[in-house]
C-alpha cells in the first residue's frame, strides 16, 4: 500500500480523531493481523502499574536463558570450533547485530520473510542480521577487499513461522548462535571448497557427535538439470526452494507443490524427479557426465567436472568416505552459485534416537555473486564458506549429557580460604587478596564467622580441590594449613611460602 | 494519543486513500518527528531496484564493524577480564538479547527513554536489553534463586539522544559490549561489595591503562543528605539524576537544573551543594559522622558506618589508595540502594590526552530491591555488582596502539606448506591434511602452481614462523625441508618425523 506511506501520520491522526474515534472498550484488544502492524506501534505504551502484579516472569517466546551448566558445555563447543577455524588460518571479524534493512533485501529468497525488523524510531530502517554471510559480503564490498579468510562467531535472529494460538495471531523471533568460516578471493578451482569440507569433518569428528554424512551438490548442476528437464529459467529459484524441502517432505508432496503452487508442467516435474532422487560418489559423477540429456548442458558439465576435482581433493584429505554427492540437496538461500553442502548426524545405535531428523548441523557453499550485489560497479569477489549449527550441536550434546547424568563444574576456583575460628575475617581477606594478586582462583564465604564444616562442604559441593586454613595456632607458628579436599590430607606450610607452594601444586595437577 | 492506536490500520488506509492522497513527489521524504512513527512502518517496504544503484554501503549509524586487528585487541581485553571474573569464582550466564518490554520498565529512571524496541510484528512486545543487570535480576526471580555469583559477557543496546541533522530528525541505536560480575545473596555487610571493588582494581591494573581512581558513595548517604537538606522525598530520584550530571556539567548548571526544571527551593539546592562537593577518605567519613545535620539521619548513619567498614576491607585488600569517597557520585539508574562506585582513568602525562573526560571505564553498586520487583511476592535478593566499559577501554588501548604504531598478528598460523615446483598440489594437500589432523595450525596458497617467492613472502607478511617445503628432490629422498622464516635456516627432516619435529619446535617456542 504505497500511497498510504506517503501520508504524514499527523494528518492521519487528526482525521481519524474527527471521523472514526470509536468507543475505547470495544477496540482495546483487537485480534491482530499483518495489516494492523501500524496500530500496534501506537499502543506500545507501558502497561499501568495495577496490571503488573500478576504478570508472568519469562523470556520472550523463542528465546531462553543459558544456565552456568549449559554455558560450560556451550563454551567447550565454541572453543573447539574456534580452535579449528584458527588452525585453518582464519582471522576473526565482528559486525553489528543489525544491518540497514536494504542490505538484507534480495539475498535470501523465500527466507526473506523471516527477517526481523527493529521498530522505526525516526531514524534508519534496521533489521536484525539473518546470517553472518551477508554481513561478511557487505564488509568486503564496503572495504573494497578482494581476499580474506575470516571466521565470525555471533548471534543471528530469525522469525518463526507465524501460528494462530487461541484465535490470536502469534509470531516470535528466534535467536541462534552462528559460527561461520569463509574464504573470499579468486583462487584455483575447488581448493578452498575442499578445505571448507575438511573443516566441517574436523569439527564434527572433534566434537565426537558420532557418525555423520556430508551431502554435496552444485547449484550449476541443479540449474543445468532444471534446464535440461525443461524448467523455465524464471522458475529456477522457486523450484529450487521446493526441492530444498525434500528433507522434510516426500517427493510426491514436493512434486505436488511444484505442479500446483509453482505451475510446473507435470512431465517436467517427473523428469526432475528422475534425477534428484539419485546420490552416490565418483561413479555417479561419471554416469551423469555420460547422460545424453545432461551432457548437452554447459553448466552441468562445468559443475560435474568441478565435482570430480573436488572429490579428488577430498580423497587426498582422507574424508571422501564422509561425502555423498546428492542431487536432492538444493539449499534454500538465493545467493549460492556453485558447490553446496550440508552435514547431517547419523542415528547413534546406543540411544536409538534419530538425530538426522534434527536437520543439518553444518552447511555452506559457494556464493560468487553476493559481494558484487553490494558493489555499485557489480565487481565480483568469489566466496565459499560454511556455517556451524551451534544450537543443534548443543542440543545433541546436552541430550547426551542428560542420558549419562554427567556432572560439570561451573566454576574454576582452585583454592578456598577457610578458618576454624571466630574473628578471622581480616586475616582471611588479607590472605585471599594475596592469592588473587598472584593469579590464583580463590574464594571465601562472605560471612564474618562461618563454621568450618560449612566451609569444607562448600568446597566439596563446588569441586574446589585445595583449602588454605588459617587459625590462632597457625598464626602463632607463622604457618597455614593446606588441605587437599579429595584426600583430606593436611600439611603445614610457612606463610611466606604459601603462594609458591600453591602455584607448584596447581601447575602439577 | 491512545484513541489513534485503537483504530484498525486498514480503516485508516481506506480513509486516507479516499480523502488525502497527495501528489507523490511532495510527500516522498517528509521530515519525521516522534508523532509520525506510525507512518514509517507503512513505508518500510523494500526500495525498488532502480534506486539501489546509488545506495551507500554502510553499517547502521552508531555501530561499526570490528576488523581482525581490532578483534585481536578486543579479544585480549575480554580474555583478561573473563579470567579475573573466574579468579573470583563466578559462573557464566547468558540471557537473550531482548526481553519482554515490561521486564525493563520502571528500572532505569530517566534512562528508560534510551531503551530500543523491536518492531511489533503481532506477537510479544520486545525491547533490546539495556544492560545485563536487569536480565540477571529477572533470571534470579524466574528461577527462584537466592544466591549466585555470575559473570556475563554480552552486547547491550542504547538509543542515542535524538539530534536534528540537516532539518531531519535522526535517532540511532548504539550497541556496546558489556562485561558484568555480580554477587547475589544475603551475606555479612560490605564483604561482597569490597570484592567488587577489588575486581575493578585487578582489571584496570592488569590492562595497564595507567593511573585510575575509583569514586565511591552510597545511595543511603545521598538520600540522607537530601532529606537532611530538605529535599521532598518524591524528588529524591529526580535530584539524583541531576547530581549524576556533575561529571559533565558545572555545579552552577546542575543547581540551575534542580531549581528551574525540578522546582527545588534555591536554599535547599545550596545546602546540597555544601555537601556534594566534598570528597576524601576515612577522615571525611568521620567528619560527616560528627556533622550535626547528618548525624540526626538514620539512613546516613547506616551508610557512613558501612562506608567505614568498606574502607577497612579495602585497606586489607591493599587498594584503599585507589579510592575516593566522593559525595558527588550519584549514578543515574533507579535500582541502586547502597554502595555505588565508578572508576575513571587519570590523564597520562606522556600523551597529554585527558582520558578522564571519556567518562567511567567501570562502575556498579548495590541493588537490593531489583530482584524483588520481579517477584510477585516482592521477596528481596540483595545484589552487588560491577560492569566493565569494554568500548571505552578498547578506545584507550586502540588509541595508544595507534600512537606507538604497534603491529598485531591477526592469525595464529604456525606452519606454511610450500613447494618450489609445479604440479605439487596433491602432495601439498596430503601433507597439510596431516598437519591439521595433528592439531597444527597450517596454511597453503590456493593455487595449483604458486611461485616459491610468493609463498615465502606470504609467510613474512603474515608472520608465519615455519615453512615445510616439499619438491621433487625431497620426494625422492623421503624428506621435507623445514625452514625458519626468521633465520632463513633450512634443515631436511624425514617425512615420517615431520609432525613430531613440528610439535617439538612449536612447544619450545
Amino acid at each position: 500500500m504505497p500511497p498510504l506511506g506517503l501520508v504524514p501520520a499527523r494528518a492521519c491522526a487528526a482525521l481519524l480523531g474527527q471521523l472514526l474515534r470509536p468507543p475505547c472498550a470495544a477496540c482495546a484488544r483487537p485480534v491482530r493481523s499483518h495489516s494492523q502492524v501500524a496500530e500496534a506501534v501506537l499502543t506500545s505504551q507501558v502497561k499501568p502499574n495495577q496490571e503488573r502484579s500478576n504478570f508472568i516472569i519469562k523470556t520472550p517466546k523463542g528465546t531462553r536463558d543459558l544456565s552456568p551448566q549449559q554455558m560450560v558445555v556451550r563454551e567447550k563447543i565454541l572453543d573447539m570450533v574456534i580452535n579449528c577455524f584458527k588452525r585453518h588460518g582464519a582471522k576473526r571479524l565482528d559486525t553489528p547485530a543489525f544491518e540497514l534493512k536494504e542490505m538484507l533485501t534480495e539475498k535470501y529468497g523465500e527466507d526473506s520473510l523471516l527477517i526481523y525488523d527493529l521498530k522505526d524510531q525516526g531514524g534508519e530502517l534496521l533489521s536484525l542480521r539473518y546470517d553472518l554471510t551477508v554481513p561478511f559480503a557487505r564488509y568486503l564490498a564496503m572495504n573494497k577487499l578482494k581476499k580474506m579468510k575470516r571466521y565470525h562467531v555471533g548471534k543471528v535472529w530469525r522469525r518463526e513461522s507465524p501460528t494462530i494460538v487461541q484465535g490470536r495471531y502469534r509470531e516470535f523471533c528466534q535467536c541462534v548462535s552462528d559460527m561461520d568460516f569463509d574464504i573470499a578471493g579468486q583462487f584455483d578451482p575447488m581448493i578452498p571448497d575442499a578445505e571448507c569440507l575438511k573443516i566441517i569433518c574436523e569439527i564434527l569428528s572433534g566434537l565426537q557427535l558420532g557418525g555423520f554424512l556430508i551431502k554435496v551438490n552444485d547449484r550449476r548442476i541443479i540449474d543445468g538439470v532444471f534446464a535440461a528437464c525443461g524448467v523455465p529459467e524464471n522458475k529456477f529459484r522457486a523450484i529450487c526452494s521446493s526441492i530444498d524441502k525434500l528433507d522434510k517432505m516426500s517427493w510426491n508432496d514436493v512434486r505436488y507443490e511444484m505442479v500446483t503452487k509453482k505451475s510446473l508442467a507435470p512431465e517436467v516435474a517427473d523428469r526432475i524427479g528422475e534425477y534428484i532422487q539419485r546420490f552416490g560418489g565418483v561413479s555417479l559423477i561419471e554416469q551423469l557426465l555420460q547422460d545424453p540429456r545432461l551432457s548437452q548442458n554447459k553448466q552441468v558439465l562445468e559443475g560435474l567436472e568441478d565435482m570430480k576435482l573436488l572429490f579428488e581433493y577430498l580423497t587426498l584429505f582422507g574424508i571422501v568416505d564422509k561425502m555423498s554427492f546428492d542431487l536432492s540437496l538444493a539449499r534454500g538461500l538465493d545467493y549460492y552459485t556453485g558447490v553446496i553442502y550440508e552435514a547431517v548426524l547419523q542415528t547413534p545405535s546406543q540411544t536409538g534416537e534419530d538425530f538426522s531428523s534434527m536437520g543439518s548441523v553444518a552447511a555452506g557453499g559457494r556464493y560468487d555473486g553476493l559481494v558484487g550485489m553490494f558493489n555499485p560497479t557489480g565487481q565480483k569477489v568469489p566466496c565459499v564458506g560454511l556455517s556451524i549449527g551451534v544450537e543443534r550441536i548443543f542440543s545433541v550434546v546436552e541430550q547426551r549429557m542428560k542420558v549419562s547424568d554427567e556432572k560439570v563444574r561451573t566454576t574454576e576456583t582452585q583454592v578456598f580460604v577457610a578458618t576454624p575460628q571466630k574473628n578471622f575475617l581480616q586475616e582471611r581477606l588479607k590472605l585471599i587478596a594475596e592469592l588473587w594478586d598472584a593469579g590464583i582462583k580463590a574464594e571465601l564465604l562472605y560471612k564474618n564467622n562461618p563454621k568450618l564444616l560449612t566451609q569444607l562442604h562448600y568446597c566439596e559441593h563446588t569441586g574446589i580441590p585445595l583449602v588454605v586454613i588459617i587459625g590462632e595456632q597457625e598464626m602463632k607458628e607463622g604457618v597455614v594449613k593446606l588441605r587437599s579436599v579429595a584426600s583430606r590430607e593436611e600439611v603445614a606450610i610457612k606463610r611466606e611460602h604459601l603462594v609458591a607452594e600453591l602455584q607448584k601444586r596447581l601447575s602439577d595437577s
